[in-house]
């Protein structure tokens, strides 16, 4: 397998790592960091576009987040046809409104947010870490398998969902989470006064602002790169304090118990459920090959929650059908049938080939 | 020293302990779990209101926050003349605007929050944790001298504050903070759907909320108790998540990061500063013996974030004047001694006697 990863910082470099030594793979890298990342062992050679992607059965644009766009248009240019392209940005409306080339997928590994640079790069980097994939109507279904199989190889846990919904995520787990640690420890620190230091009230209020004030020159962009579902998750924040205001108000103690419980069920469901792990089921069902169908399966199974764990698509001989194989939990396994079946598959249980 | 402790659960039998272990005092336990405080040595003897106050230097309430206004009110009724008493409980507002008696003191450790009951009392459980006080213009300064003592006694560390800013710096650095992390988990757990677990993204979401859905029943009672200071934080958090949400609509990357920085200093200044700690200096002044003399000094450096690491009054022998001797952080001695000044009291350096 041939990889280029475009960018060899930290992520690209931990994806050329980890190819090269759990993949068996040949990676060029190419970019500043080329020589680097061949001297650290996470390429095999430097290269330039489009050299680089000469017979690329992959390619990872690890870029920073401004010349994303960009890089991936240039790299889609000259790109084989038959190779898979993937970014590892941190949102993915954008770059993927911008993209019905049916080789792209946009990529986003939860990993990283250590130090920077080849130097720091792990073969481990991703193991066991969420690695949402964004493919959309005109991604193909053969270049989304094998991009879901290499990422499961590089220690990933693959989870494929739609842009719009990614971002959302976001928002919600990662950067409403920043902007309101910011604005707690302004509060405390209006509250306290100049002088005066935290009270001793234990861990509570450290843990909750762990994150406040992080990398301001690398969280502007953050902000700004998500700033609709931002803006949308702030506005539920507000409507939410208002409700919780409005309790208060009322003194009324009952709704504030049942909030809390609430609270209590969303984060135990959260904290409980995992999106992998424990014991899978295998459905087969045959699918038209043509762009769009493997992809509108993965989505809809991760719209309801349900995460494919593993992935194989075997082509008809003349290559106008094929079977795919997903693996998913067992609980929700016949949900999963059920949701497929609603596309017009038709189902069957996999044999454990 | 004799003590009074009115409700034996975590908070109380934890007094009970460590006064009679660290002070030597001889502890009476009221209440329902008072014979069982007995048993685990967190007082000498059980008793009952009011022959448990009979020689009574200082009584500590620590019964459940509806019980508390009613109970001081009980005790200050019997409670001899010369005896300091002080409430343990969470929000300060309430209690000390309806109680003007100059033997009272509202309390309030920053301890307890695991298992309660006198069962999982320990002696070492206020060890150098915040203790405030909040001393009103009614409050007997020789009083309020004694409950410093016997609370750095305790081994924690005395606060003293007016009740309206401890409420509202409650409000900021634990009340919100329960807020916002119930918010968190709400719109992360709608985000995901129902079925999914949070993705793997390292400790930051976790940490962010492990308060979210704390003790439903316990919590009710916290936030109404303080509900006037938690709806003006909720006002506050409003406003600032709109100057956000304009900045993120403007697009205005310069705004984003400058904020960020902001609250990175913010974090950096509330989690070096200390309320105790390194050298401190001792200043005296001679003060006229009334009520409120002490607790308005106490508070006007309290206000100024100048914390008082001991205290001691020195009464003349006819009874009508004194001498208060404080201990305050060196580099914040100077400014001290302006403060005091400016109070009208002849300020001098103290001769470490």
């Amino acid at each position: 397998m041939n990889i280029a990863v475009v960018g060899t910082g930290l992520i690209g470099g931990s994806v050329g790592l980890a190819a090269r030594h759990r993949l068996g793979a040949r990676v060029r890298g190419v970019g500043p960091e080329a020589e680097r990342a061949v001297a650290r062992g996470a390429a095999d050679e430097a290269a330039a576009l489009p050299d680089a992607l000469r017979d690329a059965d992959a390619v990872f644009v690890a870029v920073p987040v401004g010349d994303l766009a960009e890089t991936v248009a240039a790299v889609l240019a000259t790109a084989p046809a038959g190779c898979v392209v993937t970014d590892v940005g941190s949102t993915k409306r954008a770059v993927v409104a911008g993209c019905d080339d049916q080789r792209f997928v946009g990529g986003h590994p939860l990993a990283g947010g250590e130090a920077a640079g080849v130097d720091h790069a792990r073969e481990d980097l991703f193991d066991g870490q969420t690695w949402y994939l964004t493919p959309t109507a005109a991604t193909s279904g053969v270049l989304l398998e094998r991009l879901h199989r290499t990422i499961t190889g590089l220690g990933a846990r693959p989870a494929v969902i739609d842009a719009e919904t990614h971002d959302d995520l976001m928002a919600a787990v990662s950067h409403l989470p920043h902007v309101l640690a910011n604005l707690l420890v302004s509060q405390a620190a209006r509250a306290l006064g100049d002088e005066s230091g935290l009270p001793q009230t234990g861990p509570s209020f450290r843990d909750a602002t762990r994150v406040a004030g992080a990398h301001p020159a690398l969280w502007e962009g953050i902000y700004l790169a998500n700033r609709d579902a931002l803006r949308a998750a702030i506005d539920q924040t507000v409507a939410a304090l208002g409700e919780v205001r409005a309790a208060l108000e009322r003194g009324d103690g009952a709704w504030l118990s049942d909030w809390q419980r609430a609270a209590a069920a969303d984060r135990r469901a959260l904290m409980e459920a995992g999106l992998a792990g424990g014991p899978t089921r295998e459905l087969r069902a045959a699918v038209p090959n043509r762009p769009g169908v493997i992809a509108d399966l993965a989505l809809t199974l991760g719209r309801a929650g349900i995460n494919i764990s593993d992935m194989a698509l075997s082509p008809s001989p003349d290559n106008t059908t094929g079977e795919v194989a997903l693996w998913v939990p067992a609980p929700a396994a016949d949900r999963a049938a059920g949701l497929l079946a609603g596309l017009g598959f038709d189902v069957r249980e996999g044999e454990g080939e």
